[in-house]
């Protein structure tokens, strides 16, 4: 319906998630009138954040140097380790300060229908985290749908034996929602009142 | 919350219009995680809009060239004027396939709260385009809303004693709503009962 350019725009922009194509041409028209400079910030931080962001080494959160924040801190307890399923959920998490371990980034969850299976997730380097025996405890956290649940119960039934103490986050999310979605309140709740699985 | 630059596109993202911190957020996730040759193609489609997409000298319209590509189509009858706020309105207006004659984009709509009056909207360009008597009818088909009608009052009132036919689109749009949001039929059956206003 544009002229080249500006429709290209919008079918780029289009394409992200949750950006219909109404809301496409209202952001296209938006860049067309903002200020250049504010333009060209967005777009030299789209490109930037593709060169510079990679993950980490050992937790597979996103980070800027070899390994992120979090896992350089010496200040966080390396006994306790949560497990979750993106870098985003490692924030949700964050924004409780209720949890002052580690992470393990899994990068997604069990879904046949999506054809993701253990072996697609950052397993086997959680096996190779917990072989040197200091982490004594994991915090399942994974999102408490039913790709988040199946993802928790492999995980339960692969670490039940190693001797950790193996919880899931306590019952108060609520249920078929996602694990960045929750309220800090109800989030630190279901630190709190983590269950074991393995007993 | 998150590391320099993962930051910095959440922000970014989130200075866009309709894009709320959540949305931001999955967003520049989904980004990280995009083919880097789709992501570069997004800046530099951001970066290419704004140096070459200009207003059409003519109408005002967006446009690549000098003009646009309304203005450059002899078929497009010179007699009829539709006066619209915004370039995205005339594509609302095009898809309806009932109007054959050309455009004037206002560039917005007279709004006291915003601090627009008739001298910042290109009135002074629509009637120099009105000198030389070719048009003969001009319908003003600004948004049915408080700053539309006020914009169309405001027309009427300049041009209502230059010999025009003068129209407002006909009732049938939702009242309070804006233009770009109408569908074809509607929109189409607007442009149809259209009425005059200066009698």
């Amino acid at each position: 319906m544009y002229e080249g350019i500006v429709q290209d725009l919008i079918d780029e922009l289009g394409r992200l998630p949750g950006v219909g194509p109404k809301s496409a041409q209202r952001i296209a028209f938006h860049v067309l009138q903002a200020d250049p400079a504010d333009v060209r910030r967005l777009a030299s931080v789209l490109t930037e954040v593709k060169d510079k962001v990679r993950f980490c080494v050992v937790c597979g959160n996103v980070a800027e140097e070899e390994q992120c924040r979090i896992c350089r801190d010496p200040r966080r307890d390396p006994t306790v380790l949560c497990v979750v399923e993106e870098s985003k959920d490692v924030v949700a998490v964050e924004r409780t300060r209720e949890f002052r371990g580690r992470y393990h980034v899994l990068g997604g969850a069990i879904s046949p229908i999506e054809g993701i299976g253990p072996d697609q997730l950052r397993i086997k380097e959680l096996l190779q985290r917990l072989s040197d025996g200091q982490i004594t405890e994991i915090i399942l956290a994974t999102d408490p749908n039913l790709e988040g649940e199946a993802t928790a119960t492999y995980l339960t039934r692969l670490l039940k034996d190693l001797g950790l103490r193996l919880t899931r986050l306590a019952s108060g999310l609520p249920v078929g929602g996602d694990l960045e979605y929750a309220d800090e309140v109800t989030l630190g709740r279901a630190f709190e009142g983590r269950r074991s699985v393995d007993d």
